[in-house]
Parts: C-alpha cells; structure tokens; sequence
C-alpha cells in the first residue's frame, strides 16, 4: 500500500455540523482507498473549553479561537466552515485568498449577494471548493441521479419536493444564540427557505436542470419569540414555512415546499420525479430505500419497486457492509469527503461548487422576492 | 319491519358514473337501514341499445333517450345526472324546475357562471339536491372529519392535497367522443382542473374551511391530438396539469396539484393535514387506512398510526363485514346514498348541496384564471 | 342481448356469510356477462322472523324455516349452504341425493370423515358442487396462481402462511350460540385449525401442490368460557391458536400459523413463497396489493413490486371500476359466483370443489392429531 | 475532562466481522462520554500482508501472525474474536486463562459442548466477557425489551422470528476457504441455525424468557458444492433453511424460521411479539423503526405505529444527530462497546456474556436435534 497523501483539515465550527464534517473526515480513509488521507490538524471555535472538549473527542490535534489565526496557519490545507451562516462568506473569502481549499457547510452563503462574493473568491484563487449539500451522497439519491442521466425516464413532465418538520411549533421556543441561530434571520439569513429548501432545490438542479421562474408564499406563524441575545421579545424574522411553484427549463412543473410546523414529520425531504418512461420517489425518513416505477415492465407485474440500496452495484454501498445491512445519514458526508479526496487526486472539481451552490441561492433569492411581491419572479443564472 | 317508501329514481348517463350511482342506489338498503328505498325507475341515455342493455343488467324498470321526457315523467322523483359536465346545467334547472328532487356527478358544471344557474333553479323550487363528491364518505376521510371537528388536530397549519394519474401520457391517446369527453374543452370545461383537483378542494373546504385567494400555474403537455367528433387533430384546450398555492381563511397554507401526466399513479388522491396537535394523511390507493400522529402519545411510542379503517366504530363500517375486511371505492356511493335518504327522511338537506359544490367551482375558477393573469387571485365565495 | 338462463338458488343460514353469498348471487350480473343468471328464490333459517327480515333485506322470493323443505323443493336448482360447520354433512348431503347442485362455506365439514360422505355424495348425484374458499378469487391471490403456473418463480424453496385474529382475547367472552358458535368445538370442528388455517391451507395446496406431512402444536389460552346454550362455565374444546411445518411434495418448506390471540391483527392473513427466480407476498389487509420480486430485473433497480391490483389487465379487475381505483373483501365472493356460472355453461366443474376441499380437511387432520401425538403425521391424500 | 483509562485491544480476524468490531472500538468515544478509551493495540490474521493492510486501514498499532502470540501479549487488556466459529473456543479459552477479558463473535462456538467450556474458561478466570449479538442495541430492539420489561405488552401469547436471505441459492456458489467458511460444516458447526437463528433465539430469549422444547425441521436444498479447500466437490453439510416451533416457558408459542433460499430477502431479520395489551414488529430491512400496536388507545383512531426511532428519548440516540436522521447497522456495534465500557468501569457483567449466549447454543443443539429425530426436544438450560 503507498503511503497517503496528507491533506491537512482546519474546521471551524464545533456543532451539529462541525460533528458530521469531522466524522466524515475521519473515517473515510476506513472504507474508501484514496490517495490523500485527511489529517484533523485544528479546530476554530469561540468557546477555548468547548473547542478544546472538542478538539479531544474527535482527535483533533490542536485548537484554536479565532478563525483568523487558523486561516493564517501555515499548516493547513483545507478550511473546512461548519459555523453558522452569516460566517461563510467572510471565512471562505479568506481562505482562498490564503490559497486555501475551503469547503462549506450549505447554505453557500445568506443569499446570491453574499455568496456571488464567494464563488469570485475562489475563482480567483483557483483552490478547489465545495459546499456540503450532502443529500447528494446518500446512495439512492445518487443512483437517482444515474437513471435520470441514462434517460430512463424519458422526458420529465413534474419535479415535487419536500422538507417537513416540526420542531419549532411551540410558542416558547426562543430565538437566536449559539443552538438557535437557526431562528435568527440576521444570523440564519432566511428560515426554512435557506435551510431546508436549500436541499430540496440543489438535488433539483442536480437531478432535473435549472429554474427558470417561481411563484411562491412564505408564512411566519410565530411572530415573536423570546431573543437568546437580546433577552427580549423580538420580532420573528424567518420563514417558518415556505412553498413555491415552479416552471423547469426542460418544461417540467416544479412544485416545493418546506416548514417546520408539520407536525410528526422530524426531517422527512421527500422527493419525487415522473418522466414519461418512469417515475423515481426517495424520502429521507428512510433514506436507504429508493421507490422506481418503470412503465416498461410487462403491465400484469408493473408496480412501483422499493429498492433496497444496500447492494454492492449501488452507489457507495460496496464499501460498507453486506447486502440487507443499511446505513445511515453520517454517511452521505463521508462520501462527499471521498469524492473530494478523489478530485484532489485527479485535479476534477466536485460537485457542488460554490458556483453550482450559488445556482441554489438564486433561487432561494427568487423565492423569497416572489413570496414579497407575490408574483412571478424570474431565477437569476449563476 | 316498516313498508319502505319507495323514491323513483330517473338517471340520466350510463357511462362509468352511470355504473357507480346504479350501483349505490340498487345496493344501499341491503346494507343500511332506511326509510326510503330507490326504485330504479327508468335510465337515459341517446343510444337506444346501449340504455336497453344498461337497463337490464341494472335492472331498471324503463328507458329513455330523451332526458326532457324523462323529466316530464310523473312517476319519477329523483333526477340523478351522470352525463358528461355540459349537460349538468341544463338537465338539472329543468328537472328543478319540474319539482324533482336532483343530484348530479361532480363537477357541479364546467364553472361558476354555469353552476351558479343551478343553485339559483334547486333554491327557487326547494327541492333537495347533492353532488357526488363521493370521496368525502370513504370511511377514513370521514373520520378525519370527525377529528378536525374534534379539534383534536388543532390551529391548522398545512393543509396539502394531490390527485395524480397517468393515462393521457400517450400522444397517440385522441380526444372527444363518448369514451374521452374528459379531453374535450367544450365538454369538460377544463382538464384536470376541473376533473381531479375539484375532488381534492371539495374535501379541502369541508375539512379545513374556506379559501381565500390562490397562484395556480396550469400545462398542457400535449398541445394536439386528434378529436373524435370532427375526424381531425385539433389544438388540445384542456389543462393537462394544475398546481396551485392557497391561502385558507384560517390562516393554513394550502398546496395543491393535478395531473394525468405522474407515470406510476392511477388515482392517487393524497391528503395531509398538519395542526398543532396531531396531523393527519390519507391516501386513495389505500382508501381503507388512515395515518394519524397524535403529539399527545408519550414520546418513546409516538409515532404515525395506520388505522385500518374496518371496525365497527368506525364510519360507516358497522354496516359492512367483520373487523379487518375491507371495502372499496364504489362503497363511497353507497355510503352517500344512504346520507342521501337518511336526509330525506329528516327532512335535511346533505352535503355537499348545489351550493356548497358551488364553492368548489369558484375555486376552480380562479385557480384557472390564476393560471392566465398569473397573479394571485381572490376566491369568490359561494 | 340473449335472455339469461335463470338459476334458483336457495339459500341455508342468514349470518355473515349468509349476507356474503346473497350479495354474490345479487351483483354477479351487473358486473359479469353470463349465460346465467341466479334468482333468489329461498332463504331457509330457524327463526321465522329472522328469515323473514333476511328476505326482504335482500330480495329473496320466500322463506323456509326448515331446511328438508328447501331441499324438497322442485323450483330450487342450487342449495347455497351457509350454515355453521356441524350442518354442513347432512344438508349437502341431502341436497345432492335430491339432485340439487350443491356450494357449501368452508371448511367443508368438521374433518375428513365428514367431508367424505359429502364428496361421495355429490359424486354419485353427479352435480356440481363447490365449496366457498373465497380468497382464491382477491384478484391479487389469483393473479399469484398465474404467476406460479407459468413457471415464473422456478423451483419453490419455501411456503409461508399466517392467519392472525385477535377478537378472543378477552376471558369474558362466551362460546357457543348463534354468533359465537366458532368457539363451539361441538359445532366449529375445531377452532382456528379448521376456521383460519383451512384458508390458508387451501390456497397453499392451489399454488404450492400437496403437502407430505406435518409437525403441529396448539394451544387453548382460555381454558373455560361461559357456554351460551348451557348457560354455565365450560371446557373449551376447541384451539386458540395452532402453528405447523409442512413438507410439500415439490420439496418445499412450509410454515403455518393461525390464532385468535394476535393483538392487533384484525384479519391478517398473509402468504409468501419463495421461489429459485422470483417471490411473492401478499396480505388480506391490503388485499389489492401483490408485492412481486423478480430476480431477473436488472441488479441496480431490482425491489419488491407492490403492485396495485386495479388494472385492467389483472384477473377480473376488467369487471370493475377503472384503474386505481380498488375493490373489497365482498368481491371475491362475487368472482367465485361468476366462475361458477361459467362453470355451469361449459360443464366444467370449478374449483375448489368438494373433493378439493377434502384435501385441505385431511391436513387439518393431521395437523390436530400431530398436535397431540407431538409426532410429524402424514397427510391423507384426497 | 478527565483523562480516559486505556482499554488496549487486540483483535482476532481481519474479515467482515473484524470490520464491524474495529469500527466499534474505533468510534465509540466519539459519540458516548465514556471512562474507558479503547487504544487498539494489535490485529492478528494469518495472513501477513492481509494483516498489515488492515492494521493500517483501522489504525491498529501493531499485527500478530499467531493468535497465541497475541494472548501471550502483556500490554494487551482484551481479546476480541471475530474469527470463523471453529476458532472461538480454543483461542477463548487460552485468553481467559492469560487473565484476559474476552469478547466474541456469535455464536459462542459450534454448539453446546464447545461453548461449555469456554463458559468454564471465563468463570475460572473471572475475566469479562461478552457475545456480540448485535442486534439487541440497535434502538429500536433495545426499546421494545423496554416495552416488555415495563408490561406494557400483558401476558404474551406468540412470539414470532424469521431471518432470511438469498445469497447461497445458485449451485456455483462454492464452499469453504476464507470468504465462504459458514458453508464449510466443520467451521461453522451449522448452517443458518448457528449464524441466522442464533440472532432470532438470543433476542428471543432476552425478551421473551426460556424456551422448554422446539419441533424443527431442516434441508439442505443443494446437496453438493465445490469446496474451496479440496478443490473437489464435497457434500454439503450445513443445513441450507431451518425452521421450529417453540413453547416457552412463559407460555407463548414460537415460531422461527432461517433461511439462505428466499428470494428477495438480504437480511430481512423480523420479530413480532403478541401480547395481551399490546405487541411489537420489527425487521432489520427497515432497522431504525419499530412497529407498535396499543390496544389501551382509544378505538376509533388505534392502529399500529410506525415509530421512527431517531429521537433523543430512544435508546441511544442522544448520542448522535438530530431527530429525524436515522442511523445503521453499524451503530450496534458501537452501543454494544459502549455498554461494555461502561460496564468495566461500574464492574457489572454486560449481557450477552458467555453464559447468555451458551443459552442459545442450547436451543440451537435442541433445534438440530429435533430436525434428525423428528421429535420434540426438550432444551437443556445454561
């Protein structure tokens, strides 16, 4: 076996996210063979105790917590930005500029202004980039994505997608600070449309090509809520749920919505696609199964067939266990970190870019100016 | 046991509707207990063998091929319309205006304008009248009923429908005549519109109250097909697709789509109703289950149950089988059939009358104005 | 349309299955095109004015009260035996020494050595005979047969069926009289063995072929009940629940089971072989499901079809409605009447007949004694 | 933190299950606040190369050859078998008697006789030691023993297990030899009896209690195989399906049934409890939900639940991501490790130990037995 190439990793960010990025990282190496072999050289957080709590548990060699001075060590490869949203932009921009790699947790950034920002950093210093829309890598997405590509489904008639939870239904829910951040739209950006539509539109793109136009409604149905920050009552300024039509330039209708006040649903994206030959459905609650009609089975025993993807000519899979064994959603990462390993060592950039994550925003942007002006509105190109 | 009072019925269509309403008629009182039993008076249609043969194997005692005669026949109490969506306004005022009692098949006509000329003729004569939203008596879509009136589900947040097909897929598939009328502009009034998504927002209004205002898009993925009437290709003037977004009074966000164009579905009509404290979904391709989450189950056990809607205490089932044997589609007739007499006995009008069919209509109008103006538009009450 | 050739059926029992065969006998017509058509023409049970109120309920043209009456009499072509198992032997077989065609519920009698009289004595009448194992003819079991016939599955490897009740759970529910003689081991035969397990047993001799021999247990929870006829706490004779291996004669496997004491199973029949190429599942809760694995579709998208009986190409399901749109438990019923009729114009007899059904007796047979030898006991051939 | 006490493991076996294990110890800290820190201090496989290849993929310190070489190891705390079945005993039985705690593989060993002794091995030692019987802390297994426990299912009536898979059914397929060793009777001891029904028997007993005696039948449905090893065709000596019916001591009936023949199925591991109040589903394919039927619910809206076991109230599941993100096989690995760290540090024995899983070894020789005498066989208990 040669010996591995080090590639190494400074994160920034020590939550949910900064979790799955450093688990990924470190097992990767443990089911794919590749070439450069991630080394977990520093994490950036605020907190010294937290990050250093951190730092212990996933084996990461040193600390720091300011992200500046991890962007300046010589010693890194590759910033990886798993904080929150209204970070990206300022850390990735100098990263690049450091000559960095920079990788980000999605959304790109709080929308196509701040991410457009970004995308020029990283052309200009031509380092590789990536934006961690994970949902990609989960293996019946991918194998999705390989029978739209083969043409199996003919010509595409509807796209539909969903992102439904539930988890901020209750009135006494604060807003803001370090586990919140999600619900403070200076921080955040947006509310559902940024987080979870976010997903359901880059697999869109990815699987079924550009938008070119959305009518869409937002709703807020807290409008204020007790501020972690402030310790005040504020005004609520997220979209607790948001859905928009759509019109696909392959002429496909588009519909998509997502919220989290669907009560019983934890993360159930759901997504479906009916082509003239076929029909593809995939939900997250049960992410390891894929569900494929194919109109050109003998009609007596047509039926829609749930595929098991735990079999070693599904996407990934022969890496893991044995056939009937399943995984998990850790695992969507670990094979986005695999496929970017495989990129540095071919010089290919892997999908999504920062470009094709600012094709997302776009939309999002669309999404929420058509919620506004409650009309049509056009999806800019990245 | 009581003399049952006999209600002559005089139908008027022996297509697939024609079949649906003999069959409810002719069956109910095997299965309910009833004052009054439908006699099957006499059946009309414009082909002579056709009606002959219906009548026979329907058993109905005459024929007609002219429904004017047989709204002029004395011994004929009911006018239950089942012909194509054209005919609805005009055979239904003249019966009204002959003091029969009438139902009609949904829709009640192709729009508002005309429907509205029904209500107007059933409230002038006071005669009972009902439209064949039949949907609203499967017995789990009535419970689902009975537990948002329980308030069990409480302050709604999403509402969501979708009713889904395949059939016209084929470019080779004509449009017009006796069998493909629902393809025929002029007969049908719309396409999937009208036909599919009029189903999905009749249940909409009774379970969750009144529409506001809709942005509704519409495709017409095959613009030419041959007609059966004129012998040539014409310009195809239905929708083939139909997806709006609503805005209920209550203050719910609503998403709703039709297709014939969603390969792998054959009638799927979905519902999904999130409130605060429990949601709900239903599905018509397992039209005898209902999902329910109740937030109130204890944590650890909480999850989405599958009622298997076969017990005695549920609606309408004590006058079924035993536990665990399921009906099917055509029992949702039955089942608004005895509504129907049941009213008659009580002396009360049930629903969905003229009027509150009317409703739909006028969602279905804007939703199809919508779809031009591609503007929000404001729904008529009815 | 040629006039029908009229069948006079009388009719022995008025309970559940008395209503299931009256409404086959009644619909049989409006949904099949035969050369016959049944009239029914007597309805026979013990309490006159039960009887009475059956017959106006479901349109027979008179009554008895004594069944040797009905069996007497010239204007009867068909005794319609649906009457607890104890009456089964001696009404059959009067009726065929009268020469009436006979159809008897099942199980055919209470064991073998009743039932073989019954089939000697519809032999040597020479008439046509046929006993109700109804769930032959769910259009997705009888879809299943096709399967198995035409070679699709390869060599069997393994049998399984499961019959899963829960209504006798309760201690203070009674045994014996009108409705609750199937506790009745005097009337009943037995308890679940000859109720639940000869279904399954009988469809599994249709689609899998003889059984060898078998290894039985059963088990009676409730060992007293309050007996309804005797008015006092009884032994209960009959089993509550009864499993069994079974080696077929093909050289497959077979696992059987059936109780009343599955908490939460209403009427979970459920069957499943598994086959060198393909497999099949299937279950009375969703009995217009089959679910279908064909090992020979391509790896990648290869999943259990769960495929939605409703189509016009699947067995009987031409007669019905339209696709998606599903049938009932009543249904099947109804198919065994139509291919009875057919049978009757062809001079074919149909299955399963007397002798057919003497078969499955002769494994409730050994499955009882094998329970109480603890031995494997070999199955009598019919 | 405190500083983690050092838990040095060395590892028998570099193959499937040496994966999973290596997995286990490697992440375990990672997700579960634990005293003990597992350090891997060797790997030993016959192989050198092989060995070396894995030791560098796993993170292993250092590699043995000779399995005694890595017992005689005085910085190694721990002995963990994950070597073919004919090992387990003899290097077992060696590391307990060099002081060292000792985990295995399932099952114990090659039946009863075997397992004994190294029962005898660990007590005289008085070392820790444990059987990874995996699936009892996938979360969804570990809630229902809660469920159970708790009395909420009642008395229970029937206890249900099947395991099935597909993967032996061609002919070509040979036996023996490293990657095909559980066809090779003398390593494996049995067929699916010792590798799948174990499982089904060691869940069973854990949540159900003893069993008294078993009827089983077995086959081998191909009769000869290439071996591996000989390189000629030998008799196989496994049994290819294994099926019995089982009383427990509780009074339940069992039914279980393993199989390498059923088309379709990977590893489709199910278990349904039935009990008084209530009962309980779960399938492997589907891992992260269980099944749960509450009779106590009010009937109008009971139904089984699907309950998604992602929630931080379930068994484990605090430990890893957020609700809604379901997670695999894998994991039971690691809750297992889990439960055994945290076990040395309170000095409690954690169950499996080896006398737990001699128990199913008891029940697999009264199995096996059974399947040649053609009798009941009592079970000898632990």
């Amino acid at each position: 076996m040669a010996a591995k190439r080090p590639l190494n990793v400074g994160l920034v960010g020590c939550g949910f996210m900064g979790r799955t990025h450093s688990n990924a990282w470190g097992k990767v190496n443990q089911f794919f063979e590749l070439e450069f072999q991630p080394v977990l050289k520093a994490v950036c957080a605020r907190n010294p105790e937290e990050v250093q709590a951190f730092a212990e548990q996933w084996g990461y060699e040193s600390t720091e917590t300011d992200w500046r001075v991890l962007v300046a060590r010589e010693d890194i490869d590759l910033i990886d930005i798993a904080s929150p949203n209204d970070t990206h932009a300022e850390i990735a921009t100098a990263a690049a500029a450091a000559g960095k790699m920079v990788t980000t947790e999605k959304p790109l950034a709080r929308g196509g202004a701040e991410s457009e920002q970004m995308v020029k950093a990283v052309d200009a210093a031509g380092v590789p980039n990536m934006v961690w829309y994970n949902y990609r890598r989960v293996p019946a997405v991918t194998l999705a994505k390989q029978l739209v590509d083969e043409g199996r489904l003919g010509k595409i008639f509807h796209y539909r997608a969903k992102f439904l939870q539930d988890w901020t239904i209750s009135k006494d829910l604060p807003q803001g600070g370090t586990a919140l951040w999600r619900l403070d739209v200076n921080v955040a950006g947006s509310g559902v449309t940024g987080d979870l539509l976010a997903h359901c539109i880059d697999t869109a793109l990815w699987l079924n090509g550009d938008i070119d136009r959305v009518s869409a409604m937002t709703e807020t149905f807290v409008k204020e809520r007790h501020h972690n920050l402030t310790g005040k009552t504020e005004p609520v300024g997220i979209d607790d749920a948001s859905a928009f039509l759509a019109r696909f330039e392959n002429g496909s209708l588009g519909t998509f919505e997502a919220t989290r006040y669907a009560r019983g649903h934890k993360a159930l994206y759901t997504l479906e696609i009916n082509g003239e030959h076929a029909s593809i459905m995939w939900d997250l609650h049960d992410l390891h199964r894929l569900s494929y009609f194919d109109h050109g089975d003998e009609g007596r025993v047509r039926g829609w067939r749930s595929i098991h993807i735990t079999d070693s000519d599904h996407p990934y899979m022969a890496h893991w266990w044995v056939p009937g064994l399943q995984i998990g959603y850790e695992h969507s990462f670990i094979h986005q970190a695999a496929d970017f390993l495989t990129g540095l060592a071919t010089g290919e950039l892997v999908s999504p870019t920062f470009r094709e994550a600012l094709a997302t925003d776009y939309v999002t942007d669309a999404v929420l100016k058509s919620a506004t002006s409650e009309k049509w509105e056009m999806v800019k190109r990245a």
